[in-house]
Order: C-alpha cells, then sequence, then structure tokens
C-alpha cells in the first residue's frame, strides 16, 4: 500500500490539521508529513498545490487526494476497518458522527474567542454568553457521551476514536483558557491530554518559531 | 424496522432540511416528515424537544436520533447500502466526502449573499469577489467530478447520491440568482432540478405561508 502523507499548518495552531494527524497517530497508522506555515505570503499557493479547497489538513495516498477533516477521518475509518475509528454499533456510530459533524461547523464563538494556541501560558479570559452557551453544549455531550458509551475507557465511546479526534482542539482549547467544565469533562481533558499523540504534536508545536499575531488572545 | 422520522424546517428556506430529504427521496426510503417553522418565538424548544443541538434536520428512528445533515446521510448510507448514497469505489468515495464536507462548512460568502428562496423570482444580484470565488470553486468541482466519475448518469457520480444531496440548495440558489455557470454545470443543474424529489419540496414549499423577511433578498 502507497503510503499516507498528510499535509498540515504549524501545529501550534493548526487547530483543523491536528484532527486527523490525532486519529492516524491514536490508531498506529504509519504516515508521513509535510507542515505549510499559515498566513504567510506563499500559504495559500503551497496549499493548492495539493488541493483545490485551498485548507489543510489534506491526506494524500497514492494518487488520491483527500481534503476536509471529516472527509479524511471516514477514509482513514474505510481503509482500517480493524483500528475502529468508529465505534461499535449503529447508534454509537450515529452518535459520534452526529457529534463530530456538530463540531466541524459548530462552536463558532468558541473557536472565535479561544483560538488554538499551545504555547500560550494558562490564563483565563472572559466569555461572552455565546462562548458559554457553546461550553455547556460541550460540556454536556461530552458527559453524556461517556456516560452512555464510554464505560470501557477513558474516551468518548471508550477506546479513541474520529469523534475525539474532532474535538481534540477544543480539549486544548479549554485548558488553555482555563474554562471549568464538569469532573466528568475534565477527566476526558486530561486523557486526551496525555495520549502520546497529543505529547509528541505539542512538543513539535512548542519548537516552533512562527506567530501568528492575530491568533494570539491575551 | 421502525419507521424514519424527519424533522425539517419550512421547505421555502430550510436548505440544511433539504439535503436528507432529497437523499430519502432519491432512494425511495420510506420516511414521514414533520415541519417546525424557523425564526418563531417557539422554533428552538420545539427543535430541542428532538435535538439538544437545536437545529433541524434531524432524524429519527425508533430510539434513536441524527443531527447534522452529514450525519443523517452517512446514517442512511449505512442502513441502506443496497442504494448506494455514497458512489462504489475507494477514489470516488473519498471525493464524494471531501466534496460533501467542503459544502458543509464552507462556501458562507454565496450562503450568506444568496439564501435559498424557492418562491423568489429569477432575478440576478450583484456579486461580491467572495461570493465569485465560491462559485467558480463549485462550478469547477462539478464540472470535474461528473468528468472524472459522472459519466453514467447525470449527477455528480453518475446515479444521485449524498454529495448531490450537499448540493442540491446551492443548485437552487445559482438557480434563483441567475447565476452563470459553465455548460456542464448547468446541465447538472438541471437534471437536480428536475428530480421528482425536488419537485415535490418545491411544490410544497410554493404553497407554504411563512414569510421570513431577513432572508429576502431584493
Ligand atoms: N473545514 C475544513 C477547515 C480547514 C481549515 O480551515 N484549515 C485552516 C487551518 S486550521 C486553513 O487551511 N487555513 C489556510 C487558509 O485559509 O489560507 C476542515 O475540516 O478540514
Ligand atoms: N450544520 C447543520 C446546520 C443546520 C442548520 O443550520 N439548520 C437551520 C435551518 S436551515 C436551523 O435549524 N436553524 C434554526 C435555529 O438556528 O434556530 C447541519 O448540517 O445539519
Amino acid at each position: 500500500m502507497a503510503k499516507l502523507h498528510l499535509v498540515i499548518g504549524n501545529k501550534n495552531y493548526s487547530s483543523w490539521s491536528l484532527r486527523p494527524f490525532m486519529a492516524l497517530s491514536m490508531a498506529h497508522i504509519p504516515f508521513e508529513e509535510s507542515i505549510i506555515p499559515l498566513q504567510r505570503p506563499d500559504t495559500k499557493r503551497r496549499i493548492r498545490e495539493h488541493s483545490g479547497a485551498g485548507k489543510v489538513p489534506v491526506l494524500k495516498h497514492g494518487k488520491l487526494t483527500v481534503w476536509e477533516s471529516i472527509a479524511i477521518l471516514e477514509y482513514l475509518a474505510e481503509m482500517f476497518p480493524d483500528r475502529r475509528l468508529w465505534p461499535d454499533g449503529k447508534a454509537a456510530r450515529a452518535a459520534a458522527r452526529s457529534m463530530a459533524n456538530e463540531m466541524h461547523c459548530g462552536f463558532a464563538a468558541l473557536r472565535n474567542a479561544c483560538p488554538m494556541n499551545l504555547k500560550r501560558p494558562r490564563k483565563a479570559i472572559s466569555l461572552s454568553e455565546e462562548v458559554k452557551a457553546d461550553i455547556a453544549r460541550i460540556d454536556g455531550l461530552w458527559r453524556d457521551c461517556r456516560k452512555s458509551y464510554g464505560k470501557k475507557g477513558r474516551f468518548l465511546f471508550g477506546a479513541f476514536g474520529n469523534a475525539d479526534a474532532m474535538y481534540a482542539p477544543v480539549v486544548t482549547r479549554f485548558d488553555t483558557y482555563d474554562i471549568k467544565v464538569s469532573p466528568e469533562s475534565r477527566a476526558y481533558m486530561d486523557a486526551v491530554l496525555a495520549t502520546p499523540a497529543f505529547q509528541n504534536w505539542k512538543k513539535a508545536a512548542l519548537q516552533e518559531k512562527w506567530v501568528l499575531d492575530d491568533v494570539e488572545v491575551a
């Protein structure tokens, strides 16, 4: 089989890129990566060499190009069915996909107010009502999901999977901006932050030199 | 098997609701529907009786609730594999999912400037550069996809499927706002607009009495 190649943005900031990286790493699927630093004069052009959509992440596999985080995660689930990136059981699978897709184009208030930034020292900021509503919704989803489906492990559906990959950047945001959640959700966050996959990503992020001023929230 | 029940918004305006309706109808999967009119004082409360995410469409199937358009489409593909809602072949399937997901949270400029409104008389409006870029991207995607994968039918991947369902509201927008696209894309649009599923939806939309003032673009 051709080697998988993941094209991503800088690790400190590129929340979308973290998602497939987490799924690939946690599922022990070998892959190569290339980083295209974001918000530079040649960023769009460089991304467009891989995907006409002009966004990272992009997964390349032989002649095939897959773009959009969720499409990449679905592709991995299909190509590596034994890794169980979606949970067994049609109810759990439907819940996992609903949650993953709610993340995909939801929670705009939270994403704007609290951008992923792994170098930022942990510090609370004041939160608008919209951001608080996003946080409450996510906290409820995680808690309910852990209770209904997560008993056999530390992640949303027990073992680590695509739903966790989609929420991984949110976990970092809640941690970075010192956002209070239920004890169940905090335990879940700690499980994600402690994974070797995330630790590797973060270590590389901390070594990066790029700074995106407009993402820096005091 | 329990009957499928689709909860949707008003047909004239609810672009997200049209997506699973098209997939269900074109795949000849029997279902019931309920309409919750959008932007009324009790809209959120009524949607929340079905889904904590507070958005339509919602699919209910026995005890199971699926929310988010793409998660619903994935659920249908899984439950009714013989309907081939995703195309055969892993390259085609990856392309279909990438395109469907690019639609899911992309093309914001187009969606804001040209809201779905099936009662609006066809008339062009002036378009910003951002909207034109969205149109060019979609036109290119459709044309390339029809050429690479669509030879055996009139839709993106030949037979009607989930990718077509995701783009159906865009087809109506291009038609309503008289947006010029390539002949290949126009032929594709005509195929979608001529489906019995879309004709049924539109007939019902035209009979609705609700008017959403802030969606009406002159
Ligand atoms: N919906 C896309 C979002 C991808 C996205 O917004 N990526 C950002 C970086 S995190 C990007 O590529 N930005 C580059 C640019 O817009 O020039 C996905 O799920 O993959
Ligand atoms: N990402 C969602 C979007 C759904 C959505 O935005 N639906 C609109 C109607 S088209 C809605 O429910 N609005 C009701 C509200 O926000 O109160 C999906 O793909 O299903």
